[in-house]
């Protein structure tokens, strides 16, 4: 299968995501494959058997959102020069989101950028973080600060590298899919209902529509400037919870779970939602034990957390919304009151 | 006078070059002008009288060439996170190709990308450096090694700052006015035969003259995949030569002067131009006082040093030669000993 990115203006950066179609990349060159040493563990020689290029170097970078930063890029990119990589060497990325941000963000700046590949081998990172060019690593000041829009060269997606994947991480990416389903296609979210992505055959089918929704936003708006918000729906509300468990207990996905349930708590509230509707998206990631609570100590302190968010405008709060099944809103203009009324729900 | 940016794709990047023209700028959000000390002390009072923004702050980063590294971009970030500046917010570069290029790559990476808009200072900014988006900075490994390909949104030049800049450093843009002269329009190159460029009104059609020409190279080759290389006339050698004198003894523009004398001698020597025409072009600098000779102690150690650039392919040397007044030529095939007849011409 496969799915082609193009972009709303022909910038030379259209690709393609092959999705279970890779047999036989040929680059030229030199090659670094970035991975972490998991993944390099378990999934490097089946990509060796996959790729051939003039030189390949692999470099390992030590796995967790924690060093998506400056001591990382640094290291990277003196393998690179020692190396004398050059203007036609290229980078793949090779893991989940971390080596993908890293990786896209290396690429983008060495040498005033060189290409880039993504190989993805954690579902979120297939269906989502793979696609669509947002690189970047985080400093003291918050995630994802520092960093690029830099579009790969192709994103190879292969279902089999998530044969390994723990349980947990394979509902973290089951949140970003029902993400799409529900902001942006009604039919999309009535199939995953009736199948099951614990079968290969659905899953493959399930990550092609996600990186599909995800091509067509982004080639609408790259940079972010309107429809792309939509892609953080159910984030407005993951990034406090993140914050407040110390981006410990919840992985990535599953306080997308929960930041699901609340935002349409919140719409339901506004009548943009029936209760029903809200109720069969949380038995849906139930269905992939996801959480969908979340007890909240203390309500101001919960409120605060939306604008410590770096990117957010001064004292507005943007959250994207369900309005209905397979459609979106974005507001930023709700009271205080009103939020806080939702978030007493989740009160301990 | 204005000068349009556009580029082949319409990819929402084109812009405009303002010469003169220049006073009233409005912004909105948080601006931050980076500068070094001294222009700060000479034109900020100008430049703050002509722009006006919700917030206005002020960076200065050291003046010289060896502080356009990471250590200055961390510093500049790192005010910019402080004042909480957003992606509406908007960076200034206020200064010479060094503010330029540090700018610019900060605001690539600054929360994926703000807005920057140059008003270069100098002389070989103004008709050079400023137009492109060349941004980047130095490492332990070379120049430039760092970096992005990120258009301004605007660039806003001044000649009255050119009015206390030093005499050397007017050469030293002068140089770069003369290449682009004879590399691309042969009655450009007459023209400047016939001016004085220490009078004002010659001067300013110089400059509109050469940020055209460069506008059209870089619409038509942003990336630098072809025809933006010929830019690099006279850069070949100026490179070895500002490498061999550590980067103290000549002017960058300085040591362009006497690369495009040395590429002039290998054209001639090759067929492409007549002495004559080659005096023509040495005469045209030396009226602007720059030094277009240049003593080689030792020619193999001169030839080892083209490949020293780490952007290069491993064995190839790529030259751009003058081929005739107003035209040019990509060579990567020059035999060693041809380079080193001509290098023998700059014995001691």
């Amino acid at each position: 299968m496969k799915v082609d990115i193009n972009f709303e203006a022909k910038n030379g950066k259209n690709y393609q995501v092959f999705i279970d179609e890779f047999d036989d990349l040929k680059l030229c060159g030199k090659v670094a494959i970035i991975t972490n040493p998991k993944v390099c563990g378990l999934h490097l020689k089946t990509l060796l058997e996959k790729i051939s290029a003039d030189e390949i170097f692999v470099i390992t970078v030590p796995d967790g959102e924690e060093y998506k930063n400056q001591d990382s890029v640094d290291m990277v990119l003196e393998n690179l020069f020692n190396h004398k990589f050059n203007r036609s060497s290229t980078l793949i990325a090779f893991g989940g989101g971390v080596v993908g941000d890293l990786t896209g963000f290396c690429a983008s700046i060495y040498q005033r950028g060189i290409d880039f590949i993504q190989i993805p081998t954690t579902l979120l990172s297939q269906v989502d973080a793979s696609v669509g060019g947002k690189t970047g690593i985080n400093n003291k000041f918050g995630k994802n600060l520092i960093g690029a829009f830099y579009q790969p060269k192709a994103v190879y997606i292969q279902s089999d590298f998530l044969d390994t994947l723990p349980s947990r991480e394979f509902g973290a990416g089951v949140a970003e899919i029902v993400k799409m389903a529900v902001t942006f296609d009604r039919d999309f979210f009535l199939w995953l209902e009736s199948v099951d992505l614990y079968k290969k055959e659905d899953l493959k089918l399930a990550i092609k529509k996600s990186v599909q929704t995800k091509a067509d936003v982004v080639a609408l708006d790259e940079k972010e400037r309107g429809l792309r918000a939509v892609l953080n729906y159910g984030h407005t509300f993951a990034h406090v919870i993140e914050n407040l468990t110390n981006y410990s207990k919840y992985l990535h996905g599953e306080a997308v779970s929960i930041g699901i349930c609340m935002a349409n708590c919140l719409s339901v509230r506004l009548g943009y939602l029936k209760q029903d509707e809200a109720d069969k998206i949380r038995v849906l990631l139930e269905r992939y034990s996801l959480p969908t609570k979340f007890e909240i100590e203390n309500i101001e302190l919960f409120y605060d957390h939306f604008f410590l968010d770096k990117k957010a405008d001064d004292r507005k709060i943007k959250f994207i919304l369900a309005s209905g099944l397979g459609s979106h809103l974005i507001v930023d203009d709700i009271s205080k009151e009103i939020v806080i009324e939702v978030l007493k729900e989740y009160k301990l």
